[in-house]
Protein backbone atom coordinates (compact mmCIF):
# COMPACT_ATOMS: atom_id res chain seq x y z
CA UNK A 1 0.00 0.00 0.00
CA UNK A 2 1.36 3.86 -1.14
CA UNK A 3 0.74 6.11 1.29
CA UNK A 4 -0.84 9.52 -0.65
CA UNK A 5 -1.04 12.34 2.35
CA UNK A 6 -0.22 12.43 5.74
CA UNK A 7 -1.08 15.33 7.88
CA UNK A 8 -0.67 15.02 11.50
CA UNK A 9 -3.96 15.76 14.00
CA UNK A 10 -4.44 15.76 17.75
CA UNK A 11 -0.68 14.66 17.63
CA UNK A 12 -1.28 11.63 15.81
CA UNK A 13 -1.40 11.18 12.25
CA UNK A 14 -4.28 11.10 9.62
CA UNK A 15 -3.37 9.27 6.41
CA UNK A 16 -4.90 8.34 2.89
CA UNK A 17 -3.34 5.21 1.62
CA UNK A 18 -3.96 3.38 -2.00
CA UNK A 19 -3.70 -0.24 -2.63
CA UNK A 20 -4.24 -2.73 -5.50
CA UNK A 21 -7.33 -4.76 -4.25
CA UNK A 22 -7.26 -8.24 -5.29
CA UNK A 23 -10.63 -8.98 -3.90
CA UNK A 24 -12.29 -5.81 -5.80
CA UNK A 25 -10.05 -5.82 -9.04
CA UNK A 26 -9.40 -2.09 -8.77
CA UNK A 27 -7.46 0.58 -6.70
CA UNK A 28 -8.81 1.11 -3.92
CA UNK A 29 -8.03 4.39 -1.44
CA UNK A 30 -9.05 4.68 2.24
CA UNK A 31 -7.71 6.06 5.39
CA UNK A 32 -6.74 5.91 8.53
CA UNK A 33 -6.01 7.71 11.52
CA UNK A 34 -3.06 6.18 13.93
CA UNK A 35 -3.40 8.18 17.68
CA UNK A 36 0.19 9.21 19.43
CA UNK A 37 0.32 6.09 20.87
CA UNK A 38 1.04 4.16 18.17
CA UNK A 39 4.18 5.44 17.91
CA UNK A 40 4.94 3.65 21.06
CA UNK A 41 3.07 0.30 20.86
CA UNK A 42 0.21 -1.43 18.78
CA UNK A 43 -2.77 -0.16 19.07
CA UNK A 44 -6.79 -1.76 18.76
CA UNK A 45 -8.60 -0.32 16.19
CA UNK A 46 -12.06 0.94 15.44
CA UNK A 47 -13.28 0.17 11.76
CA UNK A 48 -15.98 2.97 10.10
CA UNK A 49 -18.18 2.10 7.52
CA UNK A 50 -19.75 5.04 5.66
CA UNK A 51 -23.44 6.09 3.91
CA UNK A 52 -24.05 6.15 0.37
CA UNK A 53 -22.28 8.57 -1.83
CA UNK A 54 -19.51 8.65 0.76
CA UNK A 55 -15.77 8.35 0.63
CA UNK A 56 -13.08 7.87 3.03
CA UNK A 57 -13.12 11.81 2.97
CA UNK A 58 -16.45 12.28 4.69
CA UNK A 59 -16.00 10.78 8.18
CA UNK A 60 -12.24 11.73 7.81
CA UNK A 61 -13.22 15.42 7.91
CA UNK A 62 -16.06 15.97 9.56
CA UNK A 63 -16.94 13.76 12.40
CA UNK A 64 -14.48 14.89 14.85
CA UNK A 65 -13.14 11.42 15.67
CA UNK A 66 -9.72 11.77 16.14
CA UNK A 67 -9.53 14.04 18.85
CA UNK A 68 -11.42 11.13 21.44
CA UNK A 69 -9.66 8.91 19.02
CA UNK A 70 -6.30 10.21 19.81
CA UNK A 71 -7.27 10.54 24.03
CA UNK A 72 -8.29 6.60 23.91
CA UNK A 73 -5.15 5.30 21.75
CA UNK A 74 -7.35 3.55 19.72
CA UNK A 75 -6.54 3.58 15.43
CA UNK A 76 -9.69 4.50 12.99
CA UNK A 77 -9.36 2.54 9.87
CA UNK A 78 -12.03 4.32 7.28
CA UNK A 79 -12.33 2.57 4.10
CA UNK A 80 -14.34 3.55 0.52
CA UNK A 81 -17.71 2.88 0.15
CA UNK A 82 -17.49 0.86 -3.43
CA UNK A 83 -14.96 -0.28 -5.78
CA UNK A 84 -13.97 2.64 -7.98
CA UNK A 85 -12.26 3.10 -11.23
CA UNK A 86 -12.82 3.61 -14.76
CA UNK A 87 -13.09 -0.84 -15.37
CA UNK A 88 -16.02 -0.70 -12.19
CA UNK A 89 -19.75 -0.68 -13.05
CA UNK A 90 -21.95 2.27 -12.52
CA UNK A 91 -25.53 2.89 -12.22
CA UNK A 92 -26.89 3.31 -15.65
CA UNK A 93 -29.20 5.89 -14.50
CA UNK A 94 -26.10 7.72 -12.17
CA UNK A 95 -28.98 6.60 -8.85
CA UNK A 96 -26.78 7.69 -5.67
CA UNK A 97 -28.40 4.60 -4.29
CA UNK A 98 -26.52 2.40 -6.26
CA UNK A 99 -23.27 1.56 -8.09
CA UNK A 100 -20.20 3.32 -6.71
CA UNK A 101 -20.55 5.26 -3.48
CA UNK A 102 -23.66 2.68 -2.69
CA UNK A 103 -21.80 -0.91 -2.25
CA UNK A 104 -23.93 -1.87 0.40
CA UNK A 105 -21.09 -3.84 1.93
CA UNK A 106 -22.41 -7.22 0.21
CA UNK A 107 -20.54 -9.85 -1.78
CA UNK A 108 -22.48 -9.26 -5.01
CA UNK A 109 -22.96 -12.44 -7.36
CA UNK A 110 -25.29 -10.92 -10.23
CA UNK A 111 -23.21 -9.92 -13.58
CA UNK A 112 -22.30 -7.49 -14.15
CA UNK A 113 -21.80 -6.19 -10.54
CA UNK A 114 -20.41 -9.67 -9.28
CA UNK A 115 -16.36 -8.90 -10.20
CA UNK A 116 -15.69 -5.59 -8.56
CA UNK A 117 -18.69 -5.22 -5.42
CA UNK A 118 -17.07 -7.45 -3.18
CA UNK A 119 -17.58 -4.82 -0.49
CA UNK A 120 -18.02 -7.51 2.13
CA UNK A 121 -15.55 -9.77 1.96
CA UNK A 122 -13.12 -6.45 1.23
CA UNK A 123 -13.80 -5.18 4.56
CA UNK A 124 -14.05 -7.90 6.58
CA UNK A 125 -11.11 -9.90 5.51
CA UNK A 126 -8.66 -8.17 2.46
CA UNK A 127 -8.37 -4.62 4.12
CA UNK A 128 -8.31 -5.92 7.75
CA UNK A 129 -5.86 -8.32 7.28
CA UNK A 130 -3.80 -5.47 5.14
CA UNK A 131 -3.57 -3.00 7.54
CA UNK A 132 -2.94 -5.70 10.45
CA UNK A 133 0.10 -6.65 8.51
CA UNK A 134 1.64 -3.18 7.56
CA UNK A 135 0.39 -0.98 10.67
CA UNK A 136 1.05 -0.44 14.45
CA UNK A 137 -2.25 -2.35 15.45
CA UNK A 138 -2.72 -5.16 18.17
CA UNK A 139 -5.78 -7.52 16.11
CA UNK A 140 -8.10 -5.74 18.75
CA UNK A 141 -10.52 -4.26 16.64
CA UNK A 142 -14.24 -2.79 16.85
CA UNK A 143 -16.87 -1.71 13.95
CA UNK A 144 -19.29 1.45 13.58
CA UNK A 145 -20.97 2.83 10.81
CA UNK A 146 -23.23 5.24 9.54
CA UNK A 147 -26.82 4.53 7.62
CA UNK A 148 -25.75 2.11 4.69
CA UNK A 149 -22.48 1.96 7.15
CA UNK A 150 -24.21 1.23 10.18
CA UNK A 151 -25.71 -1.62 8.37
CA UNK A 152 -22.54 -2.77 7.08
CA UNK A 153 -20.88 -2.83 10.65
CA UNK A 154 -24.01 -4.54 12.20
CA UNK A 155 -23.73 -7.20 9.95
CA UNK A 156 -20.42 -7.96 9.88
CA UNK A 157 -20.25 -7.82 13.29
CA UNK A 158 -23.36 -10.28 13.98
CA UNK A 159 -21.74 -12.77 11.08
CA UNK A 160 -18.40 -12.77 12.74
CA UNK A 161 -18.75 -13.75 16.21
CA UNK A 162 -14.94 -13.06 18.14
CA UNK A 163 -13.58 -10.86 15.21
CA UNK A 164 -14.93 -7.63 16.53
CA UNK A 165 -15.54 -6.77 20.45
CA UNK A 166 -18.33 -4.60 19.90
CA UNK A 167 -20.20 -2.72 17.14
CA UNK A 168 -22.02 0.47 17.11
CA UNK A 169 -23.96 2.23 14.94
CA UNK A 170 -25.54 5.66 14.08
CA UNK A 171 -28.83 6.03 12.25
CA UNK A 172 -28.42 2.50 10.60
CA UNK A 173 -30.78 1.12 7.73
CA UNK A 174 -31.48 -2.03 10.36
CA UNK A 175 -33.74 -4.11 8.17
CA UNK A 176 -32.86 -3.29 4.54
CA UNK A 177 -35.01 -6.42 2.97
CA UNK A 178 -38.14 -3.80 4.29
CA UNK A 179 -36.35 -0.66 3.30
CA UNK A 180 -36.41 0.77 -0.64
CA UNK A 181 -32.89 1.38 -0.58
CA UNK A 182 -32.47 -2.59 0.75
CA UNK A 183 -34.75 -3.72 -1.55
CA UNK A 184 -33.06 -1.70 -4.46
CA UNK A 185 -28.92 -2.66 -3.64
CA UNK A 186 -29.99 -6.38 -2.78
CA UNK A 187 -32.10 -7.15 -6.02
CA UNK A 188 -29.49 -5.54 -8.39
CA UNK A 189 -26.26 -7.07 -6.40
CA UNK A 190 -27.81 -10.56 -4.59
CA UNK A 191 -31.16 -10.81 -7.38
CA UNK A 192 -33.66 -13.24 -5.66
CA UNK A 193 -31.56 -14.98 -3.16
CA UNK A 194 -33.40 -15.40 -0.30
CA UNK A 195 -30.91 -16.84 1.68
CA UNK A 196 -28.43 -14.04 1.16
CA UNK A 197 -30.79 -11.28 1.71
CA UNK A 198 -31.12 -12.71 5.07
CA UNK A 199 -27.49 -12.57 5.51
CA UNK A 200 -27.22 -8.94 4.97
CA UNK A 201 -30.36 -8.03 7.14
CA UNK A 202 -29.33 -7.28 10.70
CA UNK A 203 -32.96 -7.68 12.18
CA UNK A 204 -32.82 -10.83 10.89
CA UNK A 205 -29.95 -12.13 11.55
CA UNK A 206 -30.58 -11.43 15.21
CA UNK A 207 -33.67 -13.34 14.89
CA UNK A 208 -32.22 -15.92 13.65
CA UNK A 209 -28.51 -16.06 15.84
CA UNK A 210 -30.43 -14.93 19.50
CA UNK A 211 -26.64 -13.49 20.11
CA UNK A 212 -25.10 -10.30 19.44
CA UNK A 213 -21.46 -8.45 20.26
CA UNK A 214 -22.02 -5.37 22.50
CA UNK A 215 -23.94 -3.54 20.51
CA UNK A 216 -25.04 0.62 20.73
CA UNK A 217 -27.09 2.43 18.22
CA UNK A 218 -28.23 6.04 18.04
CA UNK A 219 -30.91 7.03 15.78
CA UNK A 220 -31.94 11.41 15.63
CA UNK A 221 -35.76 11.40 15.67
CA UNK A 222 -35.39 14.43 13.18
CA UNK A 223 -34.35 12.16 10.70
CA UNK A 224 -35.59 12.26 7.24
CA UNK A 225 -35.07 8.49 6.75
CA UNK A 226 -35.85 7.09 9.93
CA UNK A 227 -39.94 6.31 8.64
CA UNK A 228 -39.24 4.61 5.15
CA UNK A 229 -35.73 3.32 5.46
CA UNK A 230 -34.09 2.39 8.57
CA UNK A 231 -36.18 0.36 10.41
CA UNK A 232 -34.92 0.85 14.02
CA UNK A 233 -38.16 -0.49 15.89
CA UNK A 234 -37.50 -3.69 14.03
CA UNK A 235 -33.98 -3.78 15.42
CA UNK A 236 -34.99 -2.80 19.11
CA UNK A 237 -37.53 -5.51 19.10
CA UNK A 238 -35.26 -8.32 17.50
CA UNK A 239 -32.69 -7.19 20.19
CA UNK A 240 -36.03 -7.39 23.02
CA UNK A 241 -37.09 -10.70 21.83
CA UNK A 242 -34.00 -12.22 21.63
CA UNK A 243 -33.05 -11.06 25.05
CA UNK A 244 -29.93 -8.92 23.55
CA UNK A 245 -29.06 -6.34 26.07
CA UNK A 246 -28.44 -3.27 22.91
CA UNK A 247 -28.30 0.24 23.63
CA UNK A 248 -31.16 1.36 20.74
CA UNK A 249 -31.12 5.33 21.48
CA UNK A 250 -33.55 7.64 20.05
CA UNK A 251 -31.63 10.87 20.01
CA UNK A 252 -34.56 14.02 20.14
CA UNK A 253 -34.34 16.47 17.62
CA UNK A 254 -31.07 14.85 15.60
CA UNK A 255 -31.01 14.34 11.80
CA UNK A 256 -29.27 12.29 9.78
CA UNK A 257 -25.96 14.66 9.34
CA UNK A 258 -22.54 14.49 9.75
CA UNK A 259 -23.66 16.97 12.76
CA UNK A 260 -25.55 14.22 14.54
CA UNK A 261 -22.59 11.77 14.20
CA UNK A 262 -19.79 14.46 15.48
CA UNK A 263 -22.90 14.99 18.54
CA UNK A 264 -22.25 11.34 19.54
CA UNK A 265 -18.93 9.87 18.34
CA UNK A 266 -16.60 10.21 21.47
CA UNK A 267 -19.41 8.30 23.39
CA UNK A 268 -19.30 5.60 20.46
CA UNK A 269 -15.57 5.26 20.68
CA UNK A 270 -15.32 5.28 24.50
CA UNK A 271 -18.08 2.46 24.30
CA UNK A 272 -15.65 0.37 22.18
CA UNK A 273 -12.74 1.53 24.21
CA UNK A 274 -14.45 -0.71 27.06
CA UNK A 275 -14.36 -3.39 24.75
CA UNK A 276 -11.01 -3.46 23.78
CA UNK A 277 -8.72 -4.89 26.04
CA UNK A 278 -5.12 -3.14 25.21
CA UNK A 279 -6.87 0.31 26.22
CA UNK A 280 -4.97 1.72 29.12
CA UNK A 281 -2.81 -1.13 29.31
CA UNK A 282 0.67 -0.24 27.88
CA UNK B 1 -32.64 37.57 7.89
CA UNK B 2 -33.84 34.44 6.29
CA UNK B 3 -32.93 30.74 8.24
CA UNK B 4 -31.98 28.45 5.05
CA UNK B 5 -31.62 25.45 7.61
CA UNK B 6 -31.12 24.60 11.17
CA UNK B 7 -29.46 21.22 12.64
CA UNK B 8 -29.07 20.13 15.76
CA UNK B 9 -25.59 19.14 17.13
CA UNK B 10 -24.32 19.18 20.41
CA UNK B 11 -28.06 20.13 21.63
CA UNK B 12 -27.50 23.39 20.35
CA UNK B 13 -28.45 24.25 16.50
CA UNK B 14 -26.42 24.98 13.47
CA UNK B 15 -28.06 27.68 11.37
CA UNK B 16 -27.38 29.11 8.29
CA UNK B 17 -28.35 32.60 6.84
CA UNK B 18 -29.30 34.13 4.50
CA UNK B 19 -29.77 38.15 4.36
CA UNK B 20 -29.10 42.00 2.08
CA UNK B 21 -26.13 43.48 3.00
CA UNK B 22 -26.17 46.98 2.14
CA UNK B 23 -22.44 47.01 2.83
CA UNK B 24 -21.89 44.97 0.55
CA UNK B 25 -24.78 45.34 -2.03
CA UNK B 26 -25.62 41.76 -2.48
CA UNK B 27 -26.94 38.80 -1.05
CA UNK B 28 -25.17 37.16 2.01
CA UNK B 29 -24.67 33.81 3.59
CA UNK B 30 -23.60 32.98 7.29
CA UNK B 31 -23.74 30.34 9.51
CA UNK B 32 -24.44 30.50 13.54
CA UNK B 33 -23.83 27.89 15.89
CA UNK B 34 -26.29 28.42 19.12
CA UNK B 35 -25.12 26.59 22.03
CA UNK B 36 -28.10 24.88 24.14
CA UNK B 37 -27.56 28.14 26.79
CA UNK B 38 -28.93 30.67 24.43
CA UNK B 39 -32.04 29.01 24.91
CA UNK B 40 -31.99 30.21 28.65
CA UNK B 41 -30.47 33.48 28.29
CA UNK B 42 -27.79 35.93 25.80
CA UNK B 43 -24.84 34.05 25.10
CA UNK B 44 -20.96 36.09 24.12
CA UNK B 45 -20.38 35.05 20.40
CA UNK B 46 -16.92 34.41 18.88
CA UNK B 47 -16.84 35.43 15.07
CA UNK B 48 -14.61 33.08 12.89
CA UNK B 49 -12.94 34.78 9.76
CA UNK B 50 -12.19 31.80 6.97
CA UNK B 51 -9.21 31.66 4.66
CA UNK B 52 -8.72 31.88 1.23
CA UNK B 53 -11.28 29.51 -0.92
CA UNK B 54 -13.67 29.20 2.00
CA UNK B 55 -17.28 29.95 2.74
CA UNK B 56 -19.38 29.76 5.98
CA UNK B 57 -18.87 25.94 5.69
CA UNK B 58 -15.44 24.75 6.66
CA UNK B 59 -15.29 25.97 9.54
CA UNK B 60 -18.62 24.70 10.12
CA UNK B 61 -18.32 20.96 9.12
CA UNK B 62 -14.93 20.18 9.68
CA UNK B 63 -13.70 22.20 12.46
CA UNK B 64 -15.23 20.37 15.70
CA UNK B 65 -15.45 23.64 17.02
CA UNK B 66 -19.47 23.52 17.98
CA UNK B 67 -18.63 20.89 21.28
CA UNK B 68 -16.48 23.09 23.26
CA UNK B 69 -18.83 26.00 21.93
CA UNK B 70 -21.83 24.06 23.56
CA UNK B 71 -19.74 23.25 26.54
CA UNK B 72 -19.06 26.46 27.26
CA UNK B 73 -22.22 28.75 26.32
CA UNK B 74 -20.59 30.50 23.55
CA UNK B 75 -22.41 31.26 19.62
CA UNK B 76 -20.05 30.98 16.58
CA UNK B 77 -20.72 33.75 14.36
CA UNK B 78 -18.98 32.10 11.06
CA UNK B 79 -19.20 34.61 7.81
CA UNK B 80 -18.34 33.97 4.49
CA UNK B 81 -14.90 34.97 3.26
CA UNK B 82 -16.15 37.52 0.18
CA UNK B 83 -19.08 39.33 -1.33
CA UNK B 84 -20.98 36.67 -3.95
CA UNK B 85 -23.59 36.75 -6.69
CA UNK B 86 -23.75 37.20 -10.38
CA UNK B 87 -22.98 40.84 -9.99
CA UNK B 88 -20.48 41.08 -7.86
CA UNK B 89 -16.42 40.88 -9.88
CA UNK B 90 -14.04 38.40 -9.65
CA UNK B 91 -10.60 37.81 -10.39
CA UNK B 92 -10.50 38.01 -14.87
CA UNK B 93 -8.06 35.22 -14.21
CA UNK B 94 -9.99 32.89 -12.10
CA UNK B 95 -7.17 33.11 -9.43
CA UNK B 96 -8.06 31.29 -6.04
CA UNK B 97 -6.29 35.01 -4.46
CA UNK B 98 -8.13 37.63 -5.45
CA UNK B 99 -11.96 38.48 -5.78
CA UNK B 100 -14.69 36.07 -4.52
CA UNK B 101 -13.48 33.79 -1.74
CA UNK B 102 -10.94 36.09 -1.02
CA UNK B 103 -12.28 39.57 0.21
CA UNK B 104 -9.31 39.92 2.41
CA UNK B 105 -11.31 41.83 5.17
CA UNK B 106 -10.56 45.28 3.73
CA UNK B 107 -12.76 48.12 2.48
CA UNK B 108 -11.69 48.13 -1.20
CA UNK B 109 -11.33 51.60 -2.51
CA UNK B 110 -10.20 50.89 -6.10
CA UNK B 111 -13.27 50.15 -8.93
CA UNK B 112 -14.58 47.64 -10.05
CA UNK B 113 -14.09 46.06 -6.68
CA UNK B 114 -15.18 48.67 -4.20
CA UNK B 115 -18.97 48.39 -4.82
CA UNK B 116 -19.05 45.08 -3.47
CA UNK B 117 -15.69 44.20 -1.14
CA UNK B 118 -16.67 45.80 1.75
CA UNK B 119 -15.78 43.04 4.13
CA UNK B 120 -14.17 44.94 7.30
CA UNK B 121 -17.11 47.02 7.64
CA UNK B 122 -19.35 44.11 6.48
CA UNK B 123 -17.96 42.04 9.44
CA UNK B 124 -16.75 44.23 11.95
CA UNK B 125 -20.31 46.80 12.00
CA UNK B 126 -23.21 45.47 9.96
CA UNK B 127 -23.17 41.57 10.65
CA UNK B 128 -22.37 42.21 14.03
CA UNK B 129 -25.47 44.84 14.46
CA UNK B 130 -27.50 42.35 12.73
CA UNK B 131 -26.55 38.77 14.75
CA UNK B 132 -26.86 41.20 17.99
CA UNK B 133 -30.43 42.18 17.14
CA UNK B 134 -31.95 38.85 15.70
CA UNK B 135 -29.85 36.36 17.93
CA UNK B 136 -29.45 35.74 21.52
CA UNK B 137 -26.54 37.12 22.23
CA UNK B 138 -24.99 39.22 24.58
CA UNK B 139 -23.08 41.68 22.84
CA UNK B 140 -19.49 40.22 24.37
CA UNK B 141 -17.61 38.82 21.75
CA UNK B 142 -14.00 37.49 20.44
CA UNK B 143 -12.99 37.04 17.48
CA UNK B 144 -10.81 34.34 15.63
CA UNK B 145 -9.89 33.33 11.85
CA UNK B 146 -7.43 31.22 9.52
CA UNK B 147 -5.05 32.07 7.37
CA UNK B 148 -6.54 35.44 5.53
CA UNK B 149 -9.07 35.18 7.97
CA UNK B 150 -6.29 34.79 10.77
CA UNK B 151 -5.49 38.42 9.54
CA UNK B 152 -8.81 39.62 9.38
CA UNK B 153 -9.51 38.75 12.85
CA UNK B 154 -5.88 40.37 13.99
CA UNK B 155 -6.39 43.80 12.30
CA UNK B 156 -10.03 43.90 13.37
CA UNK B 157 -9.56 43.45 16.71
CA UNK B 158 -6.15 45.96 17.07
CA UNK B 159 -7.74 48.50 15.28
CA UNK B 160 -11.15 48.27 17.35
CA UNK B 161 -10.00 48.23 21.22
CA UNK B 162 -12.72 47.29 23.33
CA UNK B 163 -14.67 45.96 20.60
CA UNK B 164 -13.52 42.44 20.93
CA UNK B 165 -12.79 40.91 24.68
CA UNK B 166 -9.74 38.86 22.64
CA UNK B 167 -8.04 37.51 19.81
CA UNK B 168 -6.57 34.38 18.23
CA UNK B 169 -5.54 32.89 14.97
CA UNK B 170 -4.63 30.15 13.25
CA UNK B 171 -1.59 30.17 10.66
CA UNK B 172 -2.43 33.84 10.00
CA UNK B 173 -1.17 36.19 7.50
CA UNK B 174 0.58 38.41 10.02
CA UNK B 175 2.65 40.86 8.29
CA UNK B 176 0.11 40.84 4.51
CA UNK B 177 2.52 43.75 2.81
CA UNK B 178 5.43 41.52 3.23
CA UNK B 179 3.20 38.63 1.86
CA UNK B 180 2.78 37.97 -1.73
CA UNK B 181 -0.95 37.30 -1.21
CA UNK B 182 -1.26 40.65 0.54
CA UNK B 183 0.71 42.42 -2.15
CA UNK B 184 -1.65 41.02 -4.49
CA UNK B 185 -4.94 41.67 -2.68
CA UNK B 186 -4.01 45.10 -1.67
CA UNK B 187 -2.55 46.23 -4.76
CA UNK B 188 -6.13 45.07 -6.36
CA UNK B 189 -8.36 46.30 -3.76
CA UNK B 190 -6.48 49.36 -2.07
CA UNK B 191 -4.35 50.38 -4.68
CA UNK B 192 -0.79 52.38 -3.95
CA UNK B 193 -2.57 53.90 -0.86
CA UNK B 194 0.17 53.28 1.85
CA UNK B 195 -1.57 54.18 4.68
CA UNK B 196 -4.52 52.12 3.89
CA UNK B 197 -2.13 49.24 3.82
CA UNK B 198 -0.49 50.16 6.81
CA UNK B 199 -4.40 49.80 8.46
CA UNK B 200 -4.61 46.54 7.31
CA UNK B 201 -1.31 44.77 8.52
CA UNK B 202 -1.06 43.26 12.11
CA UNK B 203 2.24 43.80 12.27
CA UNK B 204 2.50 47.29 11.45
CA UNK B 205 -0.68 47.90 13.59
CA UNK B 206 1.09 46.99 16.80
CA UNK B 207 4.57 48.81 16.06
CA UNK B 208 2.35 51.44 15.43
CA UNK B 209 -0.15 50.96 18.47
CA UNK B 210 2.04 49.54 20.88
CA UNK B 211 -0.94 47.92 22.20
CA UNK B 212 -3.47 44.62 21.56
CA UNK B 213 -6.27 43.05 23.08
CA UNK B 214 -5.40 39.24 24.92
CA UNK B 215 -3.84 37.55 21.78
CA UNK B 216 -3.23 33.84 20.84
CA UNK B 217 -1.78 32.53 17.46
CA UNK B 218 -1.29 29.09 16.78
CA UNK B 219 1.48 28.56 13.58
CA UNK B 220 1.86 24.72 12.74
CA UNK B 221 6.03 24.43 11.69
CA UNK B 222 5.07 21.74 9.38
CA UNK B 223 2.91 24.58 7.03
CA UNK B 224 4.10 24.96 3.57
CA UNK B 225 3.03 28.96 3.53
CA UNK B 226 5.31 29.43 6.54
CA UNK B 227 8.32 31.01 4.80
CA UNK B 228 6.89 32.54 2.13
CA UNK B 229 3.32 33.98 3.01
CA UNK B 230 2.38 34.40 6.98
CA UNK B 231 5.37 36.24 8.51
CA UNK B 232 4.88 34.67 11.62
CA UNK B 233 8.22 35.70 13.61
CA UNK B 234 7.41 39.24 12.43
CA UNK B 235 4.64 39.45 14.14
CA UNK B 236 6.20 38.08 17.40
CA UNK B 237 8.95 40.12 17.38
CA UNK B 238 6.85 43.06 17.10
CA UNK B 239 4.71 42.14 20.10
CA UNK B 240 7.98 41.73 21.66
CA UNK B 241 9.53 44.75 21.15
CA UNK B 242 5.91 46.37 22.13
CA UNK B 243 6.15 44.76 25.32
CA UNK B 244 2.95 43.04 24.11
CA UNK B 245 1.98 39.44 26.11
CA UNK B 246 1.02 37.52 23.34
CA UNK B 247 1.08 34.19 23.40
CA UNK B 248 2.62 32.93 19.18
CA UNK B 249 3.43 29.46 19.68
CA UNK B 250 4.64 26.88 17.03
CA UNK B 251 3.35 23.61 16.45
CA UNK B 252 5.64 20.97 15.91
CA UNK B 253 4.77 19.09 12.77
CA UNK B 254 0.95 20.50 11.87
CA UNK B 255 0.17 21.95 8.84
CA UNK B 256 -2.02 24.43 7.29
CA UNK B 257 -4.92 22.12 7.12
CA UNK B 258 -8.41 22.06 9.29
CA UNK B 259 -6.78 19.10 10.62
CA UNK B 260 -4.53 21.77 12.43
CA UNK B 261 -7.55 24.13 13.36
CA UNK B 262 -9.20 21.32 14.75
CA UNK B 263 -6.34 20.23 16.73
CA UNK B 264 -6.38 23.28 18.94
CA UNK B 265 -9.59 25.13 18.21
CA UNK B 266 -10.82 23.65 22.15
CA UNK B 267 -7.85 25.38 23.30
CA UNK B 268 -8.44 29.03 21.61
CA UNK B 269 -12.46 29.04 22.70
CA UNK B 270 -11.49 28.42 26.20
CA UNK B 271 -8.95 31.02 25.83
CA UNK B 272 -11.61 33.41 24.79
CA UNK B 273 -13.92 32.36 27.27
CA UNK B 274 -11.51 33.33 29.95
CA UNK B 275 -12.24 36.35 28.47
CA UNK B 276 -15.89 36.55 28.19
CA UNK B 277 -16.98 37.54 31.37
CA UNK B 278 -20.79 36.15 30.49
CA UNK B 279 -19.24 32.86 30.67
CA UNK B 280 -20.42 30.43 33.93
CA UNK B 281 -22.21 33.63 34.62
CA UNK B 282 -26.26 32.83 34.41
Amino acid sequence: MNKISAVKAFAGEQIQYEHQSDTLNCTMKFSVFLPPQAQQHRVPAVYWLSGLTCTDDNFSTKAGAQRVAAELGIALIIPDTSPRGEDVPDDPDGAYDFGKGAGFYVNATQAPWSRHYQMYDYIVTELRELVERELPLSGERSISGHSMGGHGALVMALRNPGLYRSVSAFAPICHPTESPWGRKAFSGYLGDDKAARTDYDATLLIKERQAAPPLLVDQGTADNFLAEQLGTDALKQACIAAGIDAQVRMQEGYDHSYYFIASFIGEHLRFHAKHLSYFGKK
